[in-house]
């Protein structure tokens, strides 16, 4: 790839953020209230305004119902639009209701599995409402002691709904489903890895799709090889970007082993040239979101530097020499086709994205100019310190 | 062991309760409301009165500091003391104030550090006020990121504060040191391994022992071996008890893996009777403490559970043919011995323990006991259902 | 289940045991030669005989080609049926010729792939001549570096070749696909998980289905969970039976988790009486075959301590009271339908299988069987101790 | 740090190859026999030679007794620095005996401690002869099964053992003491943790140090947090590099997680300039050591690889800058600490080190150089490819 080329692909690049990563958030013990953290969802759109402005790459959010509820959702479409952020992915709340205890969709009462699907519709109908593309499905579903529940009807019950929802969606919607190893149950997930979802996805519909979180695996799953298969199957939907070490640590994206991410964005970058069709649009689709928690950083800070890790990601893989490498492959190579993956890897991108960043108007120290900016100083100013006393927000 | 030496060592086992295991408790994803859960230090005392008079062996409750703060520790002791239950273990709390953001005696601020002594201090006052021999130090310290602080130097503070607590400690009483693999710290904890608080309990002093909390360890770590250590060093203070498959699950005790614990309790029982004095003695003081998060599971039933696990998990330590296994031990006979110590936890000690309490005067089915119990139904009418919103309460 | 009713379960089970697990083996560093371990398929036939003879439900034997190859499989097999012994499930070798250094049907030289189809495709060819019913395929193919190979391309050559084999399979065969974890490539493995080898076998044919070994996953992963997943699916195919806490430990099935096993045989019990006959009949026709490596215990004491093992978690299974546990479960009684299920693991079914080897004519107390037995005595005598200087056996 | 200072910094960097590591090697299943391994313990010298021609940096190599004895060591010696090549760290070989079969200084049979220590004090002697200072143990010893043994008597029979060698230590010398958590046992291991190590180690003396090899940790382990709290106690004794992603892979030292081993190196050189002194000359002598398991890369090339990987880590550790860094620590700003210790990983240091190896006469690619090298092209004349049907030699 030439510079130009790889600034064309620099361009293309998008990094949906969460309306929930504005807002304080914490772990069980303890949420700190962060000085400025927005409130309502106006201010979240504004928060992912600043972000776009100052990077250029990340122009949707993704709201989480009903967190986000508003009265007139085409209104909050028309006041994004204006700050130049549309509304990215739907995504349902099926955890915070006191009938979720012990599931949603996969409870074992048939009224509770109504009131899941019911909102999920619910959500289906606000994307249509936002011009949303995706519905972004994670279920808190699972049990916590062996025996507690049964396993074959959960997953029935489980598919059953799934099916009504895809059913449901109209044409060029897609429906993304999560997976998660565990938590909050720890027993037993509903959607508990790739595998299940990709088998719910495949017998589904063609909507369906699976959204890997990197956080969601267990220790020291090989996720590019998730990633790789996903894609060869033309079954990978998205991304729900953060970084972990042990648990689903919901840490900034790239912190913890940013090779892992690197080795990530290396083989979507294969795959958008891949000869294979499907492969390839599969690829171009594949919907990229950030979600983390941010504890203990300034949350426009760490927001910012988690769409810049991606960023950096994606400059180095795309300075990958494929040609060579295919050709170590096919050579049985092992060490040199290993170190021109590295040669990209260990390749400083600061200099080149600098230069993008200029060509493209754009700051070029990102980080420095939030860090000076007026707006940090106002919002902090007029929203004040909120109250953090819980976790996460409440209906 | 004949049945009047097994009954004996049953007679003298004690589980302590925790008061934060009678209210509400949750993950960070959602409290929910149990109906009939206590709101206050002394309806925890009366549910803590009524497992122990199911079970017979629970006589103490653990007390979290500033959560059960009374303006009379003496009156509570004495509320208490007639109801059958004295006050266990004091626990500090170092992780819900707003400074503690960094750590608490690890914070770089030495204003932190020294508002967190002084806490503890304090907490070490309300021990000689409730007659309890252990103060219970976990701390949340730890960072986030690679660079986020100085490793040597954090380790530094900690010892520092640890030596002050100590020093300060009356005679007779005990410091014990929980240890904690990650959470809510993602990169670092302070106290990150039973290595780390061995070297420092052995630094501070006498006073100073470990607590081996069964949740907070590396995957598939020999829990047993660590206990067997502790115990021949002469450093093991107590336990919190609670079960895990994947992080800090704080499910029932035994209910994911009930052959972790046997073995656990089989290094118990022989340490007990071991001819180094030591270690003998290390064994008769260990504390033995219930630590868990009951989300789904009604409060008393899930804590009634666990003692009752723990006491089937020491009865079945208690039949081991120790002479037997010795010998088999001492042969080489792998499979041999293997097959004696599952001798053992493969007898069903049902009826042994239905014996047993009837010869004890107690409940012989304590759960079907407690589940038509006035006790139960008179909690739900009185104190209803609280409010849940947050997770852990607040100060 | 009245006692008939389980005694005909327990008369239906069926543990086939492997050639490779009466030779010696051992790990990477050493193999302990063992006094009278069999030096070829001969008298490893005659060690599962033995075997059948102390249980009464271990009557086959699997081969692994080359290391069991013979110049006339059908004398071997009428050796077998003479002594009780049929040959059960094929394994070929992928792994131990030089030309697989990079894999075999993934590997990036299509000279490599095309002989590891052949050697597949002549112990397709075996299976007529033994009248085995199924061909059990692990593959070692993987990477050790990132960059090595390319993910994609692999996994098209590994799904051509499965399509191969599978089209090559006379009808009423299967092929059995096992995946795992890691080992012997750290970096990647082909079939790297049971979703992945689920894909494959969905999208090759319905005489293919999914293999799952105990240790081939990530730490804690819940593997009652993927059984249930698989028969639900209708594509388990069978177990390799072995114990892990930390990698491929590849112990004594039941050893480290005995609970474990036990909610393994609860969901097959569960799925044997479906009211869906793909489910029961999947079930009905799972291979249940150990695969272990006796490193440093007698080789027939250890296999026969394996087959009890599952022995004594299949009667345990069996004593679940699902109508009760199936109301417990409807009724989100978490706790009561825990304890169910855990009522049958405590149970101790010693004195239920004495009475049913009784009835069977069976050695009462197998294992004392074992070590007072001619047969042993004779073995050690007669084979010596052969030189173990590596580990598995080569071509 | 300026250039110069970086410069004599790089020079000062000292990275031992394993003798091990010329020979063939593999993993359980199988070796791959690579053209021109080294057969001999002289030829392995050579290689060594070779490794250090090309980098500068490694001007020594361990011993393994016995697959490393000669009958006179001295001559070994001698040779040895010829080529400019000292003999290093001192490895007894405590897991191929028969005898070893269930521990060496911890088995349950005292004729085999005995022969353990006589086989380490042999190698203490050795040590003499060759001018080596440091006594590398590790030991194999644990169990398989629950119960198998006592694990307080194993734990006091080695250190009982540990006591012995180290006063048998000259003046001068130190004991460096591994530990593994698992493998080759699968229960339990006899030195299973760092802290575990620590512990022997204080108890034994001061000649006694802790060995810190990178794969024998649970799964998501801070390695750097241990090197930090061991650094601190004074008690590091050294490394066996080499990386992991799952179990003890053995694979190229910074191969799987590059930014791991940058964290750890950052912990050494900020202990190289620590104002307290023990920590100061604790980092200043500790032994860095490659011991990893090159299965299907060449040899000499794998070697070299490694080499430079701990050049380039040590390089970008040494660009952190610390002052700012610990500003910013103290100030508790978060992300500018982690970023200010990123900038350096970031930094591309492969024109800094082409600078320096001009600077030093050494070949600016080492590994061009290698490849077109007369060297290999000669050993794989000359040796041939040995016989490699087992793992590991053999006595």
């Amino acid at each position: 790839m030439d510079q130009s080329e790889i600034f064309a692909a620099l361009q293309s690049q998008k990094i949906e953020t969460p309306s929930w990563g504005y807002g304080n958030s914490g772990t069980r013990f303890k949420t700190f209230a962060a000085p400025g953290a927005a409130r309502t969802i106006w201010e979240k759109v504004d928060d992912a305004a600043e972000i776009h402005r100052l990077t250029g790459i990340a122009p949707s959010i993704a709201l989480h119902i009903p967190w986000d509820k508003v009265s007139d959702f085409g209104e909050l479409a028309s006041y994004g639009r204006d700050k130049g952020i549309s509304i990215g992915a739907i995504n349902p709340n099926l955890f915070q209701r006191d009938e979720y205890k012990l599931g949603s969709i996969a409870s074992p009462d048939s009224a509770t599995r109504e009131t899941a699907i019911a909102h999920i519709l619910e959500c289906v109908a606000i994307m249509d409402q936002t011009g949303s593309r995706d519905l972004s499905l994670w279920f808190a579903d699972g049990t916590n002691y062996a025996g507690q529940d049964d396993l074959r009807r959960r997953k029935r019950n489980f598919r059953t709904a799934l099916t009504t929802i895809h059913d449901a969606l109209p044409a060029g919607k897609r429906l993304l489903l999560e997976y998660k190893f565990f938590e909050p149950s720890f027993y037993y997930t509903d959607s508990f890895d790739w595998g299940c979802a990709l088998s719910h996805c495949s017998a589904i519909g063609p909507k369906a799709q699976v959204l890997v979180d990197l956080g969601h695996h267990p220790q020291s799953t090989n996720i590019e090889a998730i990633v790789a298969f996903l894609l060869d199957e033309g079954k990978l939907g998205g991304f729900h970007f953060n970084a972990r070490r042990y648990a689903d640590d919901d840490l900034i994206v790239g912190s913890t082993n940013p090779y892992e991410l690197f080795c990530i964005y290396h083989e979507l970058v294969s795959a958008q040239s891949a000869e294979d069709r499907l492969v390839a649009e599969t690829a171009a689709n594949v919907a990229y979101m950030i979600d983390q928690s941010h504890n203990i950083e300034p949350k426009l800070e760490a927001m910012l530097q988690s769409v810049l890790n991606c960023q950096e990601a994606f400059a180095r893989a795309l300075l990958v020499d494929r040609n060579a490498l295919t050709e170590a492959q096919r050579n049985g190579d092992v060490l040199g086709a290993h170190r021109i993956l590295n040669s990209a890897f260990h390749t400083d991108v600061r200099p080149l994205l600098k230069t993008f960043r200029e060509q493209q108007g754009l700051p070029v120290d990102p980080i420095a100019e939030l860090k000076c900016s007026e707006y940090v100083e106002t919002i902090v100013r007029t929203r004040g310190v909120a109250d953090a006393s819980g976790g996460y927000p409440t209906e």
